[in-house]
């Protein structure tokens, strides 16, 4: 028999590679000679980087630039294992993590550094870009990452205007000559799990912009500007992001991308399987154990257990999930092959007590699993 | 597929007909046709009476007796649906829970009552009993109940001696001849799960003296007394209890069955899945689930879900247990066709917790079970 093992980070007790070790251990103790195959992933959020970069024996290379509130901030990237495909983060410089919650501002947030660790990169050669949104502290449309690459936003006077998606309102010309030229012969791989639209009820200041410290009042300024910013877009480039789905990603940045680069986009849990993969080694695998800290109907929005599933089942592969807790509603996992939803927990207990012993915890439950699972298969 | 679905109680709780209910419910949700056949059992300890008279739909009598300590107790004795076998707990006359733990006394305990019990049940003209024995306030060796029904004790001046394991020692006589003859015109199955012997460091007063308040000393006396009480009982019956197994079962009470009565002592598990026609239902069976409140190796030792799952094993039906925790040594199960033991417990939470959603809890990991088991299996 052979058994993938594909789970996500426990958050807050065991890292996916962690888990995956646990969860061999329990098969194992089930069946000592089971083939198993371990993929330890982590989804298209916080962490991709770190996780692309260490399932592919790639490297960090770490540079500082403009942080969310113009201070600098250490920033880093990743470049894979195949030495070509940079791995960028833009919660690592523009992140909501780099500043404190008192200082949130979305009507002064940049992603300028995210567009100088694009930059940078582009200096050192690289032309083949991953770049994983979410965790941003930004609403600027991605209005300074492209200032970062040379585009010129220039007020009514013809001045550079400043940062954040305060300023966009004094927007009145944009001029892409200096924009750097080698995006074009660039590929971006934009690993995204939001569908949002780039302006209104469902854009990204209204649904993302409250999280990033806007109150009512600025949501609406930051809205309204977001709109001026994307018929300027459309403008110059020709492409109407305002309903685009996923250009509201990460304050906006995704229609950013979509107007002004060669750029694909993808549910970060994909890319993350695509790069490790996730396919080739389902091959001629009987069953498939994934698992997260909290399971439960939000899994099924893109999350790595379904992601799991998903890819599994297109190859008549089962999955079953283990999770430190299981929530409401996970019968909408079945569609997507999941054959079982399990608790690692054996019973009563806090959840430092769950988090102290999740090693533990996931090998007991991955040996029964496979006890029940593999009985009518042997 | 067929599933038979027997489940212990889950202490403090739900019941067990509560908590297969509940799985069934889980079953359903995975498999809406599935053949469910519900068995709610409950072991061989306190509570068998009211469970076998439940399952037969039997009725229950009230008797006022001799409790254990002498002062009178409200006790009851069951007949089962058959209207013919009587049920008795020794624990309803002569049980720990009818005294006060200030009170508790093995030298003075008397099982008395308990042929109380007896006594009228002969009297209503019933000859087939099942003993159920266990939480006995008690360490007279039965000295109490054969006096109840006859058997005259004297001292060396031929007085009757007194009440309790601590009277024994003045036994000096044993005169038969008035002990209740009809008592040799019935059939006497005794539920104890106790392999110990009557006397000596693995005997009824070392091993279970203790717990009904003896002190080290009282265990001697306990001890010397119940080995002259068995010389008595050889020199009477001609039958030596002194290292006979089970002998030493609730203060020595096994003895005297043993030795004065047309008795067969059987593990209470299997006395009440005899009594259940569990073998029956499990005909054609795909699937048993049963449970407890917790399951750990002890639950090797003749416990609800190890009975249930060693009777499934005879006719190959293998055995999932669900219990509210699981501990420690489980793999001691797996000998008995037992292949998954799962916590109902789906992430960390407090034991009031889980006992309030034990319902809801059941169902869920049912359904989850019954998934991946019958996957394989379609």
């Amino acid at each position: 028999m052979k058994i993938v093992i594909a789970p996500d980070s426990f958050k807050g007790s065991v890292s996916a590679q962690e888990a995956a070790l646990s969860i061999e251990r329990g098969v194992r103790r089930a069946y000592t000679h089971a083939e198993t195959v371990l993929v330890p992933v982590a989804d298209g959020g916080e962490g991709t980087m770190e996780n692309l970069v260490a399932a592919t024996n790639g490297q960090e290379i770490e540079v500082a630039v403009t942080g969310p509130l113009g201070l600098p901030v250490q920033a880093k990237f990743g470049v894979l294992g195949d030495q070509q495909t940079c791995v960028i983060e833009m919660a690592s410089a523009s992140g909501l993590h780099t500043i404190e919650a008192s200082e949130r501002n979305p009507l002064k947030a940049t992603t300028y550094g995210t567009g100088e660790l694009i930059k940078r990169a582009l200096d050192m050669g690289y032309r083949d870009f991953v770049l994983a949104l979410g965790g941003s502290a930004t609403n600027d449309g991605g209005a300074g990452m492209l200032q970062a690459l040379g585009l010129k936003l220039l007020d009514q006077s013809g001045r550079e205007i400043g940062y954040g998606g305060g300023e966009l309102e004094k927007l009145a010309q944009v001029e892409s000559e200096q924009l750097d030229q080698r995006i074009k012969e660039s590929h971006f791989l934009i690993a995204s799990d939001v569908d949002n639209p780039f302006i209104g009820e469902n854009g990204a200041s209204y649904v993302f912009g409250p999280q990033k410290g806007a109150t009512p009042e600025m949501v609406e300024i930051l809205d309204h500007n977001l709109s001026h910013w994307a018929d300027l877009i459309e403008e110059t480039t020709n492409i109407r992001v305002h309903d685009r789905p996923g250009a509201g990603a990460a304050g906006g940045i995704g229609g950013a991308f979509q107007a002004f680069f060669p750029a694909e986009m993808k549910r970060g849990i994909d890319v993350v399987l695509d790069y490790m993969n996730l396919a080739e080694k389902l091959v001629n695998a009987d069953l498939v154990i994934t698992g997260e800290g909290q399971v439960d109907f939000q899994t099924a929005y893109g999350k790595t257990p379904m992601g799991v599933a998903e890819m599994a089942k297109k190859q008549h592969v089962p999955t079953i999930i283990v999770a430190g807790s299981v929530g409401e509603k996970i019968e909408a996992l079945y569609p997507y092959g999941v054959i079982g939803i399990y608790s690692m927990v054996n019973g009563p207990m806090k959840l430092e007590e769950a988090i102290d012993n999740a090693e533990i915890l996931l090998e007991q439950v991955a040996e029964q699993l496979c006890r029940t699972y593999f009985y009518n298969r042997q």
